[in-house]
């Protein structure tokens, strides 16, 4: 864990600006893990900010998330090979902090499971994602640097 | 999916209304999901509008959800007894897309577990919701049409 | 369940205010979750008042919360040793509602899963724990009695 979300026993103060910021964030993940299930490269790319900076424990090292894209749609393509059937991810225990320049860090987490061809979800794996978030001329949220983490691996 | 909720690729912009919006949709599906595990039906009734719609997977066609709730009634039965145990719900990955009428578009993940008496939980199938919430005259939100979808079945 | 929770088909009508309850309240179970599952303790027993009291299914009755610390560290210990690996929790389908006090009664379902070295993550029960939350004079919330449930007890 970053020293920034754990060094401090304090969450931040509530307030109607946190409960917009929360409820943006929790509604950025739900959208982005729906277009990443469905395989919709093109919009998932729409999620990350142009000079998108990527970290994937399948990476050897960060790199520019639209870059990368291909690494991402191969590896995916991959696992449901594996897994037999449709994969999905399920986003929650979010973590919330307001950085002064407007962008959010946040962390959350990321359960993934496979439901094969006539089978019952198994769960694979959760990751830990912590992200900073910046918001868009548009109104929308990006991410501007993802760093995915699973604790099996650690 | 519905052309409404993936057509666009932005999310409605952030705002307080929409933070209220979210919180109080989340809040309506913890708490109705708990009715219907508690399986008090005429609590669960209450959740739907008078002339609500359901469009069930196990369901050859729409219906009005009022007189759904025998059926309703009879197959969460059936799998009580096939699951050995009670059967739970746990909803997340909500899309809440605010309408012009005031009503919201809703899209949520509703995973559903079995606890067999003396044994740990096991998760049976995952179900995509697709709600038209209403806001009635109390304040409180009911379900005015309900169209649950099963990956695995697709 | 309790009567206070249950016993009202409607829930608290919508407001900014209950946005702003519901998105800090979540944001408490991410963090304190977080520090539980990474035996920090020390920053555990912050996230409850001096006098707290804790009702757990594994203790014979009620007990203040620092004093029951020595007894949580434990059990989490065998619990992890038993399951191989480490122990998360992962908190959703919140009920939040709050007292003429300013104190909030809520309701959650905590499911817990145990990610053994080499294996996948493997759900081992689902919790309920219902809570009263009291903001500090600094903004922040703590616990100040929690009760855990288990179903497959029941």
């Amino acid at each position: 864990m970053t020293a920034e979300l754990t060094g401090t026993a304090e969450p931040p103060s509530g307030s109607l600006e946190f409960a917009a910021l929360y409820a943006e964030a929790q509604h950025f993940y739900a959208h982005q893990m729906r277009i990443l299930d469905a395989h919709d490269t093109e919009s998932w790319a729409d999620t990350f900010t142009e000079d998108a900076v990527l970290e994937l424990p399948t990476m050897p090292g960060p790199a520019r998330a639209h870059a990368a894209l291909t690494h991402y749609v191969r590896v995916g393509a991959a696992r449901r090979r594996r897994a037999g059937g449709r994969l999905d991810h399920w986003v929650g225990m979010l973590d919330v902090r307001p950085r002064a320049d407007g962008s959010l860090s946040t962390r959350c987490s990321a359960l993934v499971y496979a439901t094969p061809s006539g089978g019952g979800p198994k769960i694979l794996y959760v990751c830990v994602m912590e992200d900073v978030l910046v918001r868009t001329r548009g109104g929308t949220w990006r991410a501007a640097h993802r760093r995915v983490v699973r604790d099996d691996l650690a």
